[in-house]
């Protein structure tokens, strides 16, 4: 079995990236899953169905949120109906959504978590606390071939932990939320594929996908002047390819990046 | 001219990394100057007179320092004392050491600068204020054909931002602190040299260098029980290579991953 | 039925005030339950076996904790064995101790409820939601005769919308933490007594209770050069008193002050 | 010399607050001075033109400002302009307005600063060194007659450390921000009368002056659906009276709470 994910599309210039590339990707690689963070897809900032059918029409399966879930108001009855979509598991009880789900993925059982950080971050519960109840429900080689977290986080530590916290329980921990893809792709000692950050789907001529004035300014004067505005460069499709075994666990997992301003690279197959 | 930025140094297996693999790599690539952060080289948490030395001699011209600077206080002497380590610039009127300064290495005057980021961290002076005052006092191509800035910050936003406010006057901008290497590197469109972090040097099967124990259990109960631990595993070298050109803006830019637990990354020269 | 709640004892100072005015403050003013946080009560961190029983012996029913619940290990034991301390309702499940427990008073069943906020904090599980079940297992008028809430928070907001949430639900909710009284208190329209935080037990020429020169160097140098000492001048005994009805809710509320710096203030009954 | 100080105000019923008791109270206090936080008064966010006449009509000398200053962008111009208004000193360089001034009134130099604290706020450049300069520039007992400090801080700790350290400096340091009075109006050592936050002056039947309802939506679902709206009901004119001698340091400093909810407190003279 082969997946892929990739990180937080932001605006245009990133469903540009998963719409230009995806498909012919998907075929490249013989991807049986693709999972794509969605949380700046409606112009930066949120979702809305418009931008979700986009990304599914580009070859998503699932869609993941973090932070910036609820930011488009008319986005929330999308995500209350669609089961292909998730907003992180540890928000509160009541919150529109759901946090898990298992998909029917070519004949594959696949168990799809969201979990939201707190260090740094607005404070939920327990988001190792969150994983226990969800890895528990649908036990990888049990229930699931393939179990696949989203990790939306800020802070490098609390996601390492959360991967040795998966680590043998899932087939791929994954973080969100940073907007760079970081170059510790590996397997951990149990057989998780793992990487801190998938990094963005968007235009890397930027402050983390926006354009660079507004946040420049903020940063150096302390003065809003306008909002921020996804940048509309090129942009690049970022994220980790993984291959799974019969157990479910990892037996290979390699960053994805192609187009816009990074250094390219296509896994073989 | 060519030159290597190495991140964070984490305790024994950190320093092991520079020692085994610097010594070599530093003839290999035809370096001139090499620059590394050793603000964890000492037992995880700061600097001493003994681990400065063991990475001077492996190799490094320059060490720069963050948030634990100041970690070790039979330290603070020999920051005070010794022009080749430099704290942050943004630290209050009147702390121990300097932040920046102009070093003669191969007959290049190169010009390190250690700046220190705000979101998520201490508060501190304007670290962009501090760069603009320390780049206008030996720019790039009149007083100093290498420009090296250190941004110790947790971020990426913060990071970005300080890449776009330096591109063009500093050789290379890169940042440290997250102990995760980005998979970012690229050069900006004014020509400076960009990652958003160089990693940490030290054993990866851990939490951001430490012992998994610890940092989980406070994690996921929120209890203390023992002091943190720097993992002792083979940590890795990481880092960034640059190459310049005769106005000391980048011609080439490009990871460092030997050793340890990730995917090896050796430029070839 | 009458009550007083003290805030956070701080060290010795702290723990003098309270046994030189408690004893004599109890019978003067009839009170039929004392509680008492004592989250700093050793040596300005956390409590122990020792500091407990001083506090026990001066007058206190029921002692409450915080973010320093478990500062001192030698008193992990204590909180597990004694029903009588209570820390945050809402740290992880399996935590040594209890978060809300209810006593026998002069004959009166009392609920004391201990909450932790996670505005500027710690993150935890929410506390609203622990207020709802905590004060849903043993309804106020029905299972309870008193419902006292303390809640450990630093934003002023987070406590006024506890406030709020408990409002005709609790006897009293009352804050702690910030170490500084605050001058609302009041009884809100569902007859639930309030004040946004009761002040520290200690020594008020100080740093919220800690010797001046080392939190001052702190703030404007970023250097430690030692530890934090709790001040050790005359203390302030400082909280509010409540009279409660029949239904258990307030007909009356009012600050006390009683010695050291601030402008003194003790309920004529 | 006599002064009173109040806190931010707060909407329409901060507003009337202050214009239902100020100029009655100025007359019967023997007011010379009369400065107040307005950096909630334009519909609890900022300032305008018209706020600030309301205030200045009312009887105030100077308004001070916050982390709200310039959330009106109609308001920046009045602040640009009108000497009478001052933001925080520390915020960088370029920013429109002025953070400190010297005043005539009733014949006294009377300094006013305004001052921006750190610790879980905005970053900003060291208040303590802003502090240092603005208190040198205009040195009490030689060039001013009368110093106040408003430091508009959310810790404690960190109001507690600008008092010490303005002590025997400043007339009156006083802390706002919070939105809820402190009970610890008192005379520093060296002579400084100081109070650890004025409280606002507005509609204490809310959340720190807005509507209670989507602060508390946002509490307990994390979920937003409406903007904040200042609470409508009645208000209390909120903040600290000093009377100081011929050298500027504070013989007395007492509470004020006039109107509203709280416990009422007037100064008799
Ligand atoms: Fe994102
Ligand atoms: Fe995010
Ligand atoms: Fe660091
Ligand atoms: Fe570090
Ligand atoms: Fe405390
Ligand atoms: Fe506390
Ligand atoms: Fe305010
Ligand atoms: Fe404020």
């Amino acid at each position: 079995m082969r997946l892929a994910f990739f990180g937080d599309v932001v605006g245009r210039s990133g469903r540009n990236a998963v719409s230009d590339h995806l498909p012919r990707l998907r075929k490249q690689l013989g991807l049986d899953a693709v999972i794509i963070n969605a949380e700046n897809a409606a112009g930066g900032f949120g979702i809305t169905e418009g931008t979700a059918e986009h990304l599914f029409a580009a070859g998503a399966d699932v869609l993941t949120l973090g932070n910036h879930s609820f930011d488009q108001p008319q986005g929330i009855g999308v995500i209350e109906r669609d089961g292909r979509i998730l907003r992180p598991a540890n928000y509160p009880p009541g919150t529109p959504g759901r946090g898990a789900n298992l998909y029917d993925v070519n004949g594959y059982q696949m168990l799809v978590v969201s979990l939201h950080g707190r260090v740094f971050m607005d404070s939920l519960d327990d988001p190792f606390q969150a994983a226990e109840r969800e890895l528990g429900a649908a036990p990888l080689g049990e229930v699931a071939d393939i179990v696949v977290v989203d990790f939306h986080a800020e802070a490098t530590s609390e996601k390492n932990a959360m991967g040795y916290f998966c680590d043998g329980r899932a087939s791929l921990v994954v973080g969100t939320h940073q907007h760079v893809p970081t170059a510790d792709t590996r397997i951990l000692p149990q057989g998780t594929a793992y990487q801190t950050d998938a990094g963005m789907c968007g235009d890397y001529n930027s402050i983390i996908g926006m354009e660079i004035d507004e946040p420049m300014r903020r940063f150096t004067t302390r003065m809003r002047s306008a909002r921020f505005e996804p940048a509309s460069g090129t942009g690049t499709l970022c994220g980790v390819f993984v291959e799974v075994n019969s157990k479910g666990l990892a037996v290979r997992a390699e960053p994805i990046r192609i187009g816009g301003q990074l250094a390219q690279q296509i896994p073989t197959v």
